[in-house]
C-alpha cells in the first residue's frame, strides 16, 4: 500500500497502546474489511506531527478482495487524514521495510514576516529573510556517503551512522499564502534518527548567515551534533518516496 | 487588516453567541491588545468552512500602537489558523464593506482517483476524470453582466441579482498529493449567496459532461437555480482578492 497521510493529530506511525497512531488506524481498518487484525510492516516510522505524501507498508492477507480494491475498501473505513493512494499484490517474501533501497523526504519551510494560518500543521515558519542561494550551495554539501553522526539526535544507538545521500537540493517558489514555499529534498540509502531535521535547521542557519555553506563539510566531518543546527520542527517534515527498485542511484 | 485564515474550525466570518467565528476570535485578539473591545468591520462574511487568503476588515481605535504593528501584536493573541498578514492605518471613511469596489474568489478542487489526507479541509476531492477544456471554455461564459439568480442560493433575499463578472478561468497543474489541482478563479463587482460555490459545482458537472459548455449562457438566461449544478462544499471555497481601488475592471 502506498498511504499518505497527515500526522498532526498521530502519535507518529508505530503502533502503541491508548493513543492513536497511523500503524494502529490502518491495521484496525484492515480488520474491519477483512475480519482479521494483521501483521502490518511499514517501511519507516515516521515521528509525531510528520506527514507522509508516499508512506508504503504490507501485510499478508487470506481476503478474496483482490489487491487492487483494498485502496477504496479502507479509504472508506480509514479516518480522513489517512488516506491510501494505491494498493496491489506483492511478490512473496516482499517487506516494506527490508526491501526498501532508498527513501525521499522533502522538509518544507514558509518563509515570510508573518505567519499563515493555512500552512501552520504543514510548514516551518520561518519570518526571517533567508539568503536561498547560500542554501542550495550548502545542500550539496550532503551529497556522498558520510559518517553522519552530527546530524543525529543525542542518544541514538544504530550499529553505524554512516550513509549515502544521492540528492540534496533547495528549491524556492512564490507562496500562494505571501511570501516563499522554500523546499528541501533529500534521496539516500537510510536516514539517522532526525536526520533531515537536523539539516534543515541547520540550513535554516547557512539561510540565516549563522552557518556558511562552506562549513557543512567540517561540520559533517565533526561528527559534533553540537555544531550542526536545531532540529526543524516535525510539521514541516514529509516521507516522499520509497524505492524499491535494485537500482539504488536516485536522481533528483 | 489583510486576514488569512483556515475557516474549517469556525462558524464563519459573522460574530454569534457561544460560537466560535472569525470575526469573535479577531475582536476578542484587538480587546486584549488595546483594552477595548472593538466595532469590527468586514469586507464580506465567510460560511462555515471557508477559507480566506486575503481577508479585509477595519476598527477605529485610540490606541498608540502604530497601524503596521497590530499586525505582530495581534498573531501573538490570536489562534494559530488566523493570521493577519499586514495592517496599517486607513484614511478616515474607510470602511472595508461600503469601500469595496470587487472580490476575487479562488475554488480549489482535487482531481484524483483517490483522495487526498492533506487536503481534506483545503479542497473539493472528485475522483472522476474531468474534461478541463470544456471546464475552462464554460467557465469563459460566466463573464459580464448578468442577472445570476440561477446562481444564487434558493430564499435569498436581496435588492438585486444582477452583478458583473469580470473574469473566470479554471487552471489545473499537478498535485504534490497525485492527481491534478484545479483551480477557478472568478472575479467580480458582487457576489450573490453561494454563488461560487453553485458556480464551481456547475463547473464540474461539465467536467463530467452532465452539461455541456454551450449551454452555460442559456442556464444563466433562465435565472433558474434548479438548471444549475450543485452547490460546491465549503471547503474548497477562498476568499483570494478584496479590491478598494477607483478603478473596479479586474484582469485575471
Amino acid at each position: 500500500m502506498h498511504v499518505e497521510y497527515e500526522g498532526t493529530n498521530y502519535c507518529g506511525w508505530q503502533i502503541q497502546q491508548k493513543v492513536a497512531t497511523i500503524q494502529g488506524e490502518l491495521a484496525a481498518a484492515i480488520r474491519k474489511i477483512t475480519g482479521v487484525y494483521p501483521d502490518l510492516y511499514g517501511c519507516s516510522r515516521t515521528d509525531k506531527g510528520v506527514h507522509a505524501l508516499h508512506h508504503v507498508s504490507n501485510f499478508w492477507t487470506a481476503s478474496s478482495i483482490p489487491g487492487d480494491r483494498f485502496c477504496h475498501a479502507l479509504n472508506s473505513v480509514l479516518p480522513c487524514d489517512i488516506a491510501v493512494k494505491e494498493s496491489f499484490e506483492e511478490e512473496q517474501g516482499f517487506h516494506a521495510r527490508f526491501s526498501c533501497v532508498a527513501k525521499k523526504y522533502r522538509y518544507r519551510i514558509y518563509n515570510h514576516n508573518t505567519r499563515s494560518s493555512l500552512l501552520r500543521n504543514q510548514a516551518w515558519f520561518e519570518p526571517r529573510r533567508l539568503d536561498i542561494e547560500a542554501m542550495q550551495t550548502a545542500a550539496k554539501a550532503f551529497i556522498g556517503e558520510y559518517d553522519f553522526s552530527a546530524f543525529q539526535a543525542v542518544g541514538s544507538t544504530v550499529s553505524t551512522s554512516v550513509r549515502e545521500i544521492y540528492s540534496a537540493e533547495v528549491t524556492a517558489a512564490n507562496s500562494m499564502y505571501g511570501g516563499m514555499d522554500l523546499y528541501y529534498e533529500v534521496a539516500g540509502n537510510g536516514f539517522l534518527y532526525n536526520m533531515v531535521r537536523i539539516m534543515a535547521g541547520t540550513l535554516v542557519d547557512v539561510g540565516k548567515g549563522r552557518i556558511s555553506p562552506e562549513k557543512i563539510k567540517e561540520i559533517i566531518l565533526s561528527k559534533d551534533r553540537t555544531r550542526a543546527g536545531v532540529t526543524a520542527p516535525p510539521q514541516g517534515l514529509y516521507l516522499k518516496e520509497v524505492y524499491y527498485s535494485q537500482h539504488p542511484r536516485i536522481k533528483s
